[in-house]
Parts: structure tokens; sequence; C-alpha cells
């Protein structure tokens, strides 16, 4: 005999990517489902560097408690990047620590989302921050993402119905690898400032346009409205679990109790380290050569597609991030083109999970996991199962 | 204009040892407030190397994303520790990794608690744990908590009302210093056992027994009932956020989905540390160390205590952990000791917090962080106030 499960835990999503990943781990199955940094652009030996020298210097803080919401020279950093890079500026207080940004996601439901509260949701959106958000219990309306961003025309109609909270990535989406363009982030900051909704601006994928950013942060635009969240996952190590939000100062109390009901403070040994990693590298060029090495292998997943898939699936040409966004011929269900790609040992991720409603033609596709090898074996598996299917 | 906080926000304790930070960081200020482990017996060297080699293996996999419920060898290690020192047998895939035992308890609120749901706790208890509890609204039961263990009678009436759970620390409690005794543990472990409340048995200072483990667990003795907690954080390292929990496998899934939803993952590289740490050097050897410092660390307290404090005040003597517990006359109220110490230049944590109800005239001392001759002067002040206001 046991305690019953709390609502929320039944309202809880389950995750359709763990699913994925016995899969993904059978042998001889080559994988573009994952969401992960390739294992070869992690800057491994400076940050063995920067952890050496952290130990060097001998101070048991290394080891020690610090405050809840963070090592302050890392959000220092952080602040100062706010100003030069993403256009607004920032006391370092209001830049709070994380255990990766699902730790923001699961921050921001938790303080604000009652049950049954409204959430606006990008369709598609990121899965992985849905079901964060889905355990408080919120309905979800989404709001279409194309091409140029953001449908205005519903997210207008959406806002009469008092939203609290617009959970938005307007850089190179998971999974759409879609950004706003500069109209569309105005437009976006012009309805939601003073609606009384707040906009998560997930800036994840920021870093990664492989001609530099796309677009102004509409955090810079409306400053009170807007929280940020970022991550040094997608750059420097997923593992250190270094993500921080950046908020509105009327959220300071409450986002600093809620750090430290939900997990006391993010690490700070890999804090320190990562902050070392900064100071004795110059990280702009380290990201210049990191979006090079994206985009050639971006162009190496374009080219091996081009030449192995048939034409009657489309797919976009991403300008930054990890995704390519996948579909079958309208009408068609791409989870039987799935469930066909898994027998003939390719692994995706199908885009119907990252949906409010609608995207059964869709899958998401990783090109930066896979090796080069891999890429063309991948989208030879995919263009022949394509060609017998459609 | 912006969105209103969620009930949870609201129900969400205020924690007073925050309040405290900046208090003990005036200069002069000398603290035995804090629950931080003493920074000399953090083993800086030993986690140094075992960071060079982890990282000289120069897998990237050591910054790269891991599975949400842990690094596999370090679970093995902790299922292997429960067999030889904790009196059970478990699979390692019941072993969940977590960002420091306060992970634990949000998790476990999180997965059971409806607002308005009963939860038993210690009165005393833990302050930091009750904190992350209150987001999720339950209504605190407390019971009592003396010399002997919890009380057995208050017990068997509150599980009369149905409560989900029931969070303990059987071993050198946060913050009184009581541990359960034998015949404690197995009336609490029949209690409960069947009862449909599910026991969280905390066990952040099992360790620190001076002369060994004080008690068997009781989770040995009703383990479908029990979650365990545990945390390398008042042994190895605090920052570093390495705790886990020990789940009855009908937990598992929910668990799973739990952490991903919360955090994702623990974090990979701080495993790995910790994991090679525990490979490399006599981990018995090295807490049978430590258990001698802190016993001659507390006996120096007792003694700097008996030469300065007057008896009119009262305090026991713990067998392990890091905290005495004091007590002013009966019927006075130690916030206005606390106040009078603070303008001295001595901050402690007063004890009321720590109750669900009492605990007017209580203080917890930390003797662990204060360096020796702190502990004079801060004995010194302790007894020339007590002298003067009682």
């Amino acid at each position: 005999m046991h305690p019953e499960f709390s609502q929320r835990t039944k309202d809880t999503m389950d995750s359709f990517i763990m699913s994925l990943v016995e899969v993904a781990a059978q042998p001889g199955m080559i994988s573009f489902a994952t969401g992960l940094p390739d294992n070869s652009l992690l800057p491994t030996g400076p940050i063995e560097d920067a952890a050496k020298a952290v130990l060097e210097e001998g101070s048991a803080s290394t080891l020690q408690y610090d405050t809840p919401t963070g090592y302050i020279p890392l959000r220092e950093y952080i602040a100062d990047r706010c100003h030069k890079e993403l256009g607004f500026d920032v006391d370092y207080r209001q830049v709070i620590m994380t255990n990766g940004s699902q730790e923001c996601f699961d921050l921001l439901g938790k303080l604000f989302l009652d049950r049954g509260d409204r959430m606006i949701v990008e369709n598609p959106g990121y899965l992985g921050a849905l079901q964060s958000y889905s355990a408080y219990g919120p309905e979800f309306i989404g709001v279409d993402v194309g091409e140029d961003g953001a449908d205005i025309g519903q997210l207008e109609s959406i806002l009469q119905k008092s939203p609290k909270l617009f959970y938005s990535i307007p850089n190179h989406q998971n999974p759409s690898g879609i950004s706003y363009s500069v109209d569309n982030r105005k437009a976006v900051a012009e309805c939601i400032g003073d609606s009384g909704c707040l906009l998560i601006e997930d800036d994840a994928y920021g870093e990664l346009g492989y001609d530099g950013r796309v677009g102004p942060t509409m955090k810079s635009m409306i400053p009170d409205d807007t929280v940020l969240t970022g991550s040094f996952s997608k750059t420097i190590s997923p593992g250190m679990r270094i993500g921080w939000m950046v908020i509105p100062e009327w959220m300071s109390r409450d986002a600093g109790k809620g750090i430290e009901a939900s997990s006391l403070q993010s690490n700070t040994f890999c804090q320190k380290v990562v902050s070392r990693f900064l100071a004795d590298n110059d990280y702009d060029s380290f990201l210049k050569g990191l979006r090079k090495s994206y985009k050639i292998k971006k162009e190496f997943f374009m080219d091996a597609m081009a030449d192995n898939v048939p034409d009657v699936m489309e797919w976009n040409d991403p300008q930054g991030g990890m995704f390519v966004w996948f579909r079958s011929p309208e009408g068609t269900d791409a989870m039987k083109l799935f469930d066909k790609l898994i027998e003939n040992k390719l692994v995706t991720m199908p885009g119907r999970p990252f949906h409010v409603n609608g995207g059964e033609n869709t899958i998401r596709l990783n090109f930066a996991t896979p090796s080069e090898e891999q890429i063309i074996q991948g989208t030879k598996i995919l263009g022949k199962v394509c060609r017998e299917m459609y």
C-alpha cells in the first residue's frame, strides 16, 4: 500500500525523447534523434585547463556551498554579455544560475502556474520545456510559428484570454530550426508588453547562428515583461548543467526563494570552472569556430539529403542550431515513416509530440550528433524508405 | 503589469537561513549559524586528482548529457554501499542521482503532495526540507522528537489521519542532533509499514556518527514503504551538489519522469569526479578520519561551552553530525537572545523556525564551520550575553 501520486504527477507529460534512448542504443542503429551537441566540438582541453586552475588555487570554497542565486563572477560575466551582445543592461543580481535551462522552465512554471492557468506555447514547440510546464497543469494554447516567426493575429487573439506565460525560442528553434524575423520580434514584443503575460525568451541556440545572431532579443524591447533564459549546454558542455535566467527585478525575491526551495543552488564547482574558462579563453573566437563547424556540418548534411532523399519530401535549410525540419507529403502520417526507419536502423524524432495540434507529417532531424559517415548512411536509409513509402 | 504568482509561490516558506547570510558576512561577525562542513576537512587534494584523472581520460562524455537518473557506475557504487553498510539490497536502477538532497525533497513533494494533503514532519525538523515541501501546500503535522526518537503514540494517532509522507532524519538530526534509538526505529517502521504513508528517511548525517553508524536504517525494515535520501554534501563536497534517493520499484517510472521534467539530470562532470574519487580512495578510511576530526572539534566546542556558558542554559552532547541544540530557560524567548547575540557579533540560528509548534526557547549552534579561535570567542560572547539576560 502506498500513497497516491499527486495530480501534478498525473499531469506531467511523458517524454518521447527518453523512450528513444534505448532504441538509439541498439547495435548498428544510426541516430538523428537527439539534441546532443557534437562531442568533438566540446572544448575538453580548455575545460581541463580551467578545472585544473580552479583546483590548484586550492580554495576549499570551490567545493563549498555558495549562494542560491549563483557564483557572482559568472553572473557578472553574463550581465556584461547581455550588455555587449544582447542589447540590454542588467545588474548581475537579476542573473540567476540554474541547473541547465530545464530548471528555468520548471522554476517559471512553479512560480506562476496554477492548474488551469493559460499558457501560450509555440506550435510546434520544444517538448522538454512543455514537459516541465505540464507538471503545473496549465492549459496550453498553441500559436503557430512559420518561416517568419509567431503568428501575430493568433497571438493577439490568445492574449484576450489572459494567459500568464508565453514560452518562445526565437532563434533556430528546437524542433523546427525557424527564427523570428526582426519585424516579427517587434510585433511580438508590442503585443506582449504590458499585456500582463510574461514572455519567456529561450536563447539556448542564440549563439549558434551560422552568420552570427539573427536578430535582437525581445528582452531588450520589453525588459520588464521578459525572462531571458540561457545555457552553456549547446556551446561548452551540456553535462555541467550551467543554465541561467535573466529576470525582471520584480521577480527577484520569489525567484531566489524558488531556487532555494527546489535545489538550494546550482553546483559551485562547475560554475567556477566555466567562469575560469571564460576568463582564460576568447569566448567570441571560440563561438566563431563553433558556428563555422556547425555550418560545415549542416552543409554536409544538406548535400547528403539532396543526394539521397527524393524531392517528394520537404525540408528546410536552417541558418543556425542543430536541427532540420523534415516533412512527408501533406496528409501522410510520419509516425509510420518513423517506425519504418527504425526497422531500417535509423532513429529520428517524430514531430507530432512537439505540437499542441497538427504536425502529423513532421520529423525532426539532428545533424550535430552523427558522424559524417553516419550522415551518409542515415540519409541513404531515409531516401530508400521514403521511396518505398511515398 | 505582470502575471500573478501561483498559490504555490505564496505557500513557499521563507528561509530564515538566507536572511542570516548577510548578517553573517558583516565584518567581525562570528557565525555558529549555518550548516556548512568544515572547509579544512573537505578532500580538496584527492578531488583535484580525481578531476584531473577524469579529464585526462579525455572522453567528451564527461561534458555530455547522461541519462536523467544519473551516471551508472556511481549508482552502482551507492547500491553496493546500501548492501554493505545500510543493510538492504537494491538494484542500481532504484538509485536516482539528484542535485543534492534538496532536489530529492522537492521531487518527493512534487510527486506526491496535492495542496491540503497531510504530511508528518519532525518537531523540530529540518527547515530547508520543510521549505521544499511547503511549495506543494501540505498540511504539516508535527511529531515530537525527543532523546529517544519520534513519539510513537503521536505517530500512531497522526497515521489515523491518512498522511501521505513522513519526513525524518533518524541520525544526528538537523537541528537537534538527536538520533532515533534502535527500538524507536523498529517502532516507527512497524507503524509506517503498510499504513499507506511513505517514509522519507534522510540519511545526510548517517556517515557522521563519531563512533560509526548509530542504528540500522528503517529502509532495511520496510523497503517498499521508504525512500532513503543521501548526499555527499556533508562528507566530500556540498558545492558539487551530488545527492541521491533510493526508491521503491513502484516509484521508478514517475520518479524518472519527475527528474527529467525538473532538471533533466544531475551534472555529469561532478558525478564522474566523485565516482573516480570513490574508486581511487579508501572512502571508509576517509570517513573514519572525518568522524575523528568532527569528534575532536565537537569536544573542543563542548569544553569551550562548559568553560564560558553558565549552567542556567542547557545543551546536548551530540554523538555525530554538526549541531548542538541549545536552550534558554523554559518560558523565555530565545529570539531575544538571538538578537542580543547579533549585537555582540555572534550569529546563531533560532530554533523556532524549525518547529511546527513550540521551540521558543531553542537555538541551533553549528560547531563545524567556525575555527577553534572563533569557537572560544563565540562561546565567550554567548556566556556573557546569557549571564546578562538570565
